[in-house]
């Protein structure tokens, strides 16, 4: 890369899982909308026909006249060839197929458990960590050897297990992750300060925030706009819509599996007085599953206005992108030029020196962001975006209710990690049972029978190791 | 204090130390160029006179017409009525008189021990330290009783202890230090660059670094601008101005008792390898005084290119300031309206919500913002200001070997603290033995004599307590 | 001194308060009966009379036929002179009267607060604390500068706060606290065990504990004598007994103002599941005074089966124990050699070499001893005593719960400490505030009005600083 | 195992190891000599002759009329039946064989790095720890699931990290390392003081010291005989016999690979100021390779006088050994009744509260036993071992200089064992190039070429996962 005049030509960008059918445009527009940014992006994918597709795409949007951001897409054959020579690294992958999410999500509701999403925790989230660990200690290694001075961002799931994960295999990467919940959650105080004061077109990034936890269950204890608290604002609001919620403008949780109605985030402020920084689908796994849960069966589901996001769809979703796809690369459709309201862009331009910026970022804990955590758990706090550097802000401590509730967590983050590299059995049998979602409602013997058909019916995507077990 | 549409207005200010004749100006003209914030200023000053003096300066300056920043000024004639109500606290005194600081300077010469500033660190600092530390002590009681919401900014030194003893006496107090030594050193990185690459009109503020350290003796690891690494720049004109530095362009060492060519500086760097971020005349007091010190004797100095401050010229300042004072008051010269430089209103509108902004900031390293420093000791950071909020940004380690040069100093500040609060003489000697400019070059005894005469010396500005040793 | 042939010959011990009637004698009585120590004892008291009577009772004592033990007793007339070369220094004295005592005791009644011992936590510990702080940071300095490499052991309570100061004013001294409260509820295992497995003269150092907490608020969270676990025999214990408590051999607690049936403790066993180890009397005055509190009216205290110590019987005894003075020191009554259960000679052996030994000892937290209290708090844990050397054992965590009944105490110690070196009104109206005993029982303005009455009260033996609120 | 009248009865100890022909011997034989403890071994070995044998050399010893410690011997078939029911587990195999040995110990002098011992620190320890985690992995989930509150004796090299392996699969292992160098430098000390004090019959145990670092390479700040320090008679005494050393009655470094004169330990001690507690042979490795290395060929080990253990000579023995446990079997020769000197059957019975007593040990530092190294290090410092409780003492920090030696060592443990779970080609060679040793000797591709022929020589013995590379 090189900069000039405040710009930056000849970036390398490696983008592995870069055959994606849904995230990779999302970038291509981003990047195609920045003038101050170019260069190449190597799309590295096990599906080599997907990566191909999306060098066609890349390209064609690249040669489009009203498209500002010149960048050059080429696919990689290897992970080596990608990653040598690159200033950053994207990950985006899906580990295995929506065959093996079905069973993430669906095989544990024989026990009742109901999983909103199924990626980050409960025991889909720790299934889908055992397939996806080995992959990033693979991933990790390459870059250790190809790439040691890259930035690494991360946007696959469970998040905060894949940055472990890197910085376990090699603590001197520079990675971190990201994830737009937070900007989620921005939005709806940026509807309700909208709604309830009379203000108009309040940007997403002036409502400030003070962000602390880990992904997916993340929590504000401060939010601002200029000269005004939010805290009292939210407080009023929740009060007087714990039914009906928060309704975004252009959405609508009944006709989606991805919205949600925000009772449950009021409710949790209710009982914990921050405000929740993740949609309801992600915060209900997070949180026991005994007593008062959420998520204790579809009724109840459909009582706190959240949907459960089924595979079937998912699959069904993937047939449309994979038409689209089709269409893109034979230009029979063209990708719109709007702004997806992602930031990774700003965050590299920040990286190359372009600007500087605050944001959310997940990341080991090793500047003691969050006071009250351990050093070696990933956490998502502010940090400060900088030429070549990411400085966490000071986020102070969890309220000792709210550390109680993430503690778990951060335990299973452990001891999923250790699970995935030995390839132990009874590690993983302990994690379903101290997760929330889990604990208090199976015996020993009915959790390790499910995960004992949970390694055997995803097998095809695990290590050798596991075989002794099935 | 009251906030809309992007302004505050009503703001509260207490102005302790209010009767200066100096800093009080640049306050007042910052102030007066600034159209989002008005309000009162409260002056206290035991010196009722010149407070009151400031009052017609600052209301005088506020009827003009091209003043944007409208403010009513007001003589408080006790802390509690300054205090009660007050937003903002922002204090800078003077303990005691230009005869003290004459023996904090000029006394320890008589063992060799030449200070070119004398009101930080060595044997000046600490006899400043223990006339300000009981002052401080009683401001915090009356903030803690009449204020305790109040932000609070600290300009007065040395600044480390008197922050410290904000925080002793009340833990909770929202206060911060404020110096503009960082400042100088971006402006020199900002000359260089300039310098070298041909650039023009650089902005101080976008030559961003990473600040660790103390008060005077902060440190960046980091320094660019936009795109552009400033290390190897920076490297590579030290090693070719070691002898002759950087002159600034309308600034001369050699005229000025407060100039410096910067070479120690540059010296530093090569011994370092980090740029050392205060004026020469400050960093050489925290360096040791045995072997190649650069405050050996007043010819070493003079080959260092910077100036020992001499109270006789302080004194003779005064008068000309004391006089402008009279001129101002009269109306017979008026306060020009031109930027001073300094960030202080900048922080207020951060704290009032009106930015949101990164700034260097001396408060306890609560934070761990620098890893390897006890949490005890008040540092000097880069922290984000915004609404009612301080957050200061990990700045990692110190490299151990400049660990080794802050040590003695985070350890005196906490002997010097508590020497004054307990009114213990041999805590005094102690600090003065470990203070790095005196190790090595005295005897306990001698020291014990010099400590004795300095304490009797000023003991019009020191608690009863002492009486018992002298 | 002087080690040869197992034996210590030419001991230095200063007594700071060797004017005692009661513990002064404990301590020749132990020394006499032992004769690998001998040496000379200096007396040192303010009633320089009092330390005369002991010289005398001391010296007689030594002069026995069948003393084993022996040792000079003479009078310091100042701490100098009884410091300089001392090898040991006790410290145990009475700050002010019992007509202070007294206002610390019963002063606090009139908002309901009852206190059974009022030396250590609660309104009269605070009191009593401002009083000693002072004369322990005086006998600091003079330790500092007369015989800094001497080991300090303190009887005088508030243990914790007397200790803290110490290492405040001179952190490198080598002091340490004993009580025997921890020894009184070995003694109870040690009883119960007797009782329920027909064992028979166990001895109290068999019952092997881990002890962690602060001086009179400390738990085991294991109790063993040989091979066998006390934890379930002590729980049958209190079970069966939770209303009768245990009755030691030869007390009775509704005789005595000291003794108590032990059901507290036991009640607190079955609330918290730790074996709280002193006496009843101490141990209600660390747990909330509102709610279930043993200490809700003399009724309650009644019900518990515990004395409230009241100082008119203090009194009394001080009467009877002046006339043992004179009698003893007339050589009418003779000192009886029978070994008091006190550890200290037993230390001081070991800290000679003679011996290794492991007791529990109140000490700062510098060794992480309780992980996860604060460094700075001063704990009392075990320890292994050698020669010239004390070294915490790691004593794990307090349960959560416990902690939380810990954690206001440890935080009243060091806003006492600041409170009486600052003189500082407001932070002894806050730590009356948030005593547990006081913690939602009276209003603001109600502690303010009984801290200044109490201070008022007791002003002869306070700090002139204190004069301006009064 | 069943407590009564002092004793404890049915004790119920496995041994993985328990085919050993030599350490197995000693372990019978403190058993024999101990009236207090009775039960059941255990003997379990991949080589079940060798185990059978045991069990018969065991129950023949049992039966004799001399013997008071009766214990009944079984060969156990498996992991699981060896540990159900077990109450102490005791760990002590070979990794491999002497050919693998070979290959730790020779290979590294083609880059002229010669290995005293080479199981614990430089290549050989890193290849033998390659060989035995994997195992380690293995046994730690085993007892996991069959034997979780077993306690858990390792004595197999290298120390650190098996230790480190059983904690890192199972956290809530109650594992300990006993090794006897400190032992022997006990014993070096106990000489020194009979020869230059004129003492007799002094016990090692009463050489009393504070033990701090890591196995192998521990360290005494601290060593008292009774009432007398022995640093200033240790000081004098390396003074005069730097050239000659301490030569132990019955040994003589010049006949045996396993002793020394101590001059290594001496002059280490002149460099550091604390005594080194392990043998020279172990000592050197841990130091740098560059400069003046006492490991630099073999005439500088022989100026310095310790020796290089030749595994040619390991088979020789091994052979000697072989033969003598077939004449034991036969029971053509007896096992004879002397004490060995070990401290396991002592920490044994304390941990089964027959006694109470103070030792060393290798455990986590999760007890900041040494305040200066992280938790998770593995370190060796003192403990009190009673009834089903270790407690490590303070053992305070290492001084600075020791703390460089030491840290990367501990860094290395981190590594190894990551990259032996990982298996890892690229961390083995960080490893090897961060080890003092190696360091600053030997090229990155020296250093790869030198990795992948140790591994491909000892494949046999290593996973799958290494294939891959070789
Ligand atoms: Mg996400
Ligand atoms: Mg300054
Ligand atoms: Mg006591
Ligand atoms: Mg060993």
């Amino acid at each position: 890369m090189e900069y000039a005049d405040g710009k930056v030509k000849d970036l390398q960008i490696a983008y592995i899982g870069g055959g994606s059918r849904g995230w990779a445009w999302t970038f291509m527009t981003d990047l195609a909308m920045d003038e101050e940014l170019s260069g190449t992006i190597r799309l590295y994918d096990i599906d080599a026909e997907a990566a191909k597709h999306n060098e066609i795409i890349g390209n064609r949007l690249s040669a489009r006249e009203d498209v500002v951001g010149k960048w050059n897409y080429t696919v990689s054959d290897s992970l080596q060839s990608a990653l040598t020579g690159a200033d950053f690294i994207v990950i985006s992958i899906l580990p295995g197929t929506f065959d093996e999410m079905a069973v993430d999500v669906h095989m544990p509701e024989r026990l009742g458990i109901y999983q909103s999403v199924g990626d980050t925790a409960g025991p889909g989230g720790a299934m889908r960590a055992l397939r996806t660990i080995p992959m990033y200690v693979e991933i990790a290694q390459a870059i250790r050897a190809y790439a040691p001075k890259a930035w690494v961002i991360n946007y696959t799931n469970p998040m905060s297990l894949c940055v472990k994960t890197l910085y376990y295999v090699f603590p001197e990467i520079k990675a971190f992750g990201c994830c737009h919940e937070v900007f989620g959650t921005q939005k709806v105080l940026k509807g309700i300060l909208e709604e309830t004061m009379g203000l108009k077109d309040v940007k997403r990034e002036d409502i400030q925030v003070n962000v602390l936890g880990i992904n997916h269950f993340t929590w504000f204890d401060y939010a601002s706009y200029k000269g005004i608290d939010l805290f009292p604002i939210y407080r009023k609001y929740t009060e007087e819509h714990k039914e009906d919620g928060y309704k975004e403008a252009d959405k609508n949780w009944a006709n989606s599996t991805f919205e949600c109605a925000h009772i449950v985030k009021f409710d949790l402020f209710r009982k914990y007085g921050l405000i929740a920084a993740a949609g309801d689908r992600h915060l209900v796994e997070f949180m026991p599953g005994v007593g008062d849960s959420y998520l204790k069966d579809p009724e109840t589901v459909k009582r706190w206005k959240f949907g459960l996001t089924t595979v079937d769809w998912r699959k069904k979703d993937l047939q449309e992108r994979l038409a689209k796809s089709a269409r893109l690369a034979a230009g029979e459709e063209e990708i719109e030029l709007k702004p997806t309201g992602e930031e990774g862009i700003q965050l590299i331009k920040a990286l190359c020196g372009l600007t500087r910026k605050i944001s959310n970022v997940n990341i080991p804990n090793t500047g003691h962001q969050i006071a009250n955590l351990p050093e070696s758990a990933v956490v998502e706090t502010n940090a400060v975006f900088e030429r070549d550097a990411i400085r966490p802000l000071y986020a102070g401590e969890l309220p000792e209710q709210i550390k109680e509730l993430v503690d778990p967590h951060v335990a299973n983050h452990e001891r999923i990690l250790k699970a995935a590299i030995l390839c132990d059995f009874d590690l993983v049998v302990e994690a379903f049972l101290e997760d929330p979602q889990v604990k208090g409602r199976a015996s020993r013997e009915q959790v390790e029978e499910l995960v004992r058909d949970m390694l055997r019916s995803t097998a095809k995507y695990l290590p050798e190791g596991w075989k002794k077990y099935l």
